[in-house]
């Protein structure tokens, strides 16, 4: 998601020179692209599959125009592994299993592996059972969370993916951050449309968002945070230091400020996805979820999965996917505006072109990528 | 939900006099006023259980302090069961089962009993399979979603209730209503804190609200609403009727206009609830839901219940709940306000209230219900 938003603030942030590799975007076929990223995980004691999940993972954010949690990020997962956050060689141990279920105690494993892991071990009981549900707890960031929901839709299955994240959203009425940005993903299959992919944090807007204005020096639109008084909050940086030291404020859920906009839904919605991964993992949440500056360590996801012939024959449920999804992309678009997305729309839409033309990777990404590859002696990339 | 904001709301509109009624408030003890309802009902045509289940239903949001899904809608109700809108003798299908799953096909019937049947049917098979699904479509209004989840709590099980309705949410760019406020609610037990309640529209309000501007005469708050060329709109009354003759523009999804502050976040949630309500039922969806003077017709329901014990002893979960609970209950408030909330608190609080004093009935709902009484030789209340 962040469609809109996101791509103005972010030609706009390069037009403002903030970084200079936003100028100079290259397209990498995108086997070259994960065949390099997976053999520098595997240079790092991944096994040589898990590897190959953790670079599909951040590749298909880059394909799908998610340039916040794609291969950009490669540096900070190398120095998770390096410095032990992320442990290469953690076992995992699944602490509770039934024909429906599955908890998962990663033990400090990278998110990826274990992420891919648990949402197969889902699929896999929700095909007989009906429905499934896993917890992975221990783990780390897991990438996009739609990455997983996606999953279901081969096997005309919804599919369910959540985590929280280190704390850095303030309840409604509040003064502290208390919960994460702690994203939800849900995804449906359609025929002709592809598929219905919602992936959205529960929060006005995410961390990286709050470090582009504050890159950009530009202030922030009130109703995105609040300070350590619970007052609308404008300054971008006092915002981070402030969610830094624990001075309090912090980033508002959706729905913004107070309850006039709902923002008490959003605040019930972020603690939802918390309960849904931690408490029912048995798993630390809240405010004892803290970042570094490798992962956001020690956080927990859930995964699920219905499916769809339990109910109805899946050739009807998509063909009706496609009546909905092609009717809300046809509705006449407000004055200034080109078009009207539905949810996952202009993911695949990217992903279809990085598949025709390449991967967008900027030019700091690749500098960073080509830097790895040259201390572990893997690469070039093409 | 809705705390804060409705509340100031109420007695604001309270003030401008435009309810007479709202000046009086009337203390009824939850029996006689339960007692009242089911006998209107179970007048109409309605088995003995299935009035109790709806009379419930409506007693319990007023005694949570939701006057707007109570016992003033009573009237509705029993016009849409004499004009044949909800028909008192509908034999429900189940039109598919499996061990985990279920789907019914309600033919017209009022929307309560069916829903209470299959919430009861999910967690009936959830106990054994560890989650289960339903769905309910050709249904009406089914009063407040928190109903069916909450039905969860007592099992130590985790409760999913969703409703789509009429078609009044603006996708996010667009300019027409193509979904409904599509509430959704989230049930999770705890111990001393008593449970976790989410029950919200994904629009950023609901019609209600609108209408109480519209009778205060006062502008919309920016961000609520958009007229037919999809541009802000404030005026409430041309907000109202843009909606009902179809002219376009309507209620904006949680998150506002466009996506500066996450409109298509809440735009996402409300195609969720469609797809799992309708889409998977085989039911009409979007703008195909069109309301009446007496119900929201045609409508379709999502149940879903995850057993705790699958994954973790449940009294451990209560506990880890109550941990998280009662610190969101702490974290210091903002400036100017008094308390931080959770979501379902303040109506646990409302309901403590209503069982030690009563149930609070405004002296317009009191009239209504006692003219029905007398239109068909039931009551007094008390």
């Amino acid at each position: 998601m962040g469609w809109g938003l996101s791509i103005r603030l972010w030609r706009r942030a390069a037009a403002w020179g903030y970084r200079s590799g936003m100028h100079g975007l290259s397209r990498i076929p995108r086997p070259a692209l994960e065949g390099f990223c997976a053999e520098v995980f595997a240079r790092h004691g991944l096994e040589p599959e898990d590897a190959r999940v953790a670079a599909d993972v951040l590749v298909t954010a880059d394909a799908m125009g998610l340039p916040s949690h794609g291969v950009g990020r490669m540096r900070r997962y190398v120095e998770g592994l390096r410095s032990g956050l992320m442990l290469p060689g953690a076992v995992e141990e699944i602490v509770a299993e039934g024909p429906s279920s599955i908890l998962i105690d990663a033990h400090g494993a990278m998110g990826a592996p274990v992420s891919h892991r648990a949402m197969s071990a889902v699929l896999r009981k929700a095909r007989l059972a009906g429905s499934a549900f896993g917890c992975v707890r221990d783990s780390n960031h897991f990438g996009i969370a739609g990455y997983y929901a996606r999953m279901a839709l081969a096997e005309d299955m919804i599919g369910i993916a959540m985590t929280n994240t280190a704390a850095l959203g303030v309840p409604t009425n509040g003064t502290l951050a208390m919960f994460g940005t702690n994203p939800l993903a849900f995804a449906a299959p359609a025929d002709a449309e592809g598929s219905f992919v919602l992936d959205m944090s529960t929060t006005v807007v995410t961390r990286g968002k709050i470090e582009v204005f504050e890159r950009c020096r530009e202030s922030l639109p009130r109703g995105w945070a609040v300070d350590g008084r619970g007052r609308p909050a404008t300054d971008a940086l006092a915002t981070l230091r402030g969610l830094q030291d624990g001075a309090g404020g912090g980033i508002l859920p959706l729905g913004g400020l107070g309850t006039a906009f709902g923002g008490h839904k959003g605040y019930g919605l972020a603690i939802m996805v918390d309960i849904l991964c931690a408490v029912l993992a048995g798993a630390p949440f809240g405010s004892a979820i803290k970042d570094s500056a490798t992962s956001s360590a020690r956080v927990s996801h859930f995964f699920g999965a219905i499916r769809i012939a339990s109910f109805r024959a899946p050739a009807d449920f998509r063909r009706d996917m496609d009546g909905m999804l092609s009717s809300l992309r046809s509705c006449p678009p407000a004055e200034g505006e080109e078009r009207v997305y539905y949810a996952g729309l202009p993911e695949r839409e990217a992903e279809e072109e990085s598949s025709r033309i390449g991967v967008a990777v900027s030019a700091n990404s690749l500098a960073s990528l080509m830097e790895l590859g040259r201390e572990i002696g893997v690469g070039p990339i093409l």
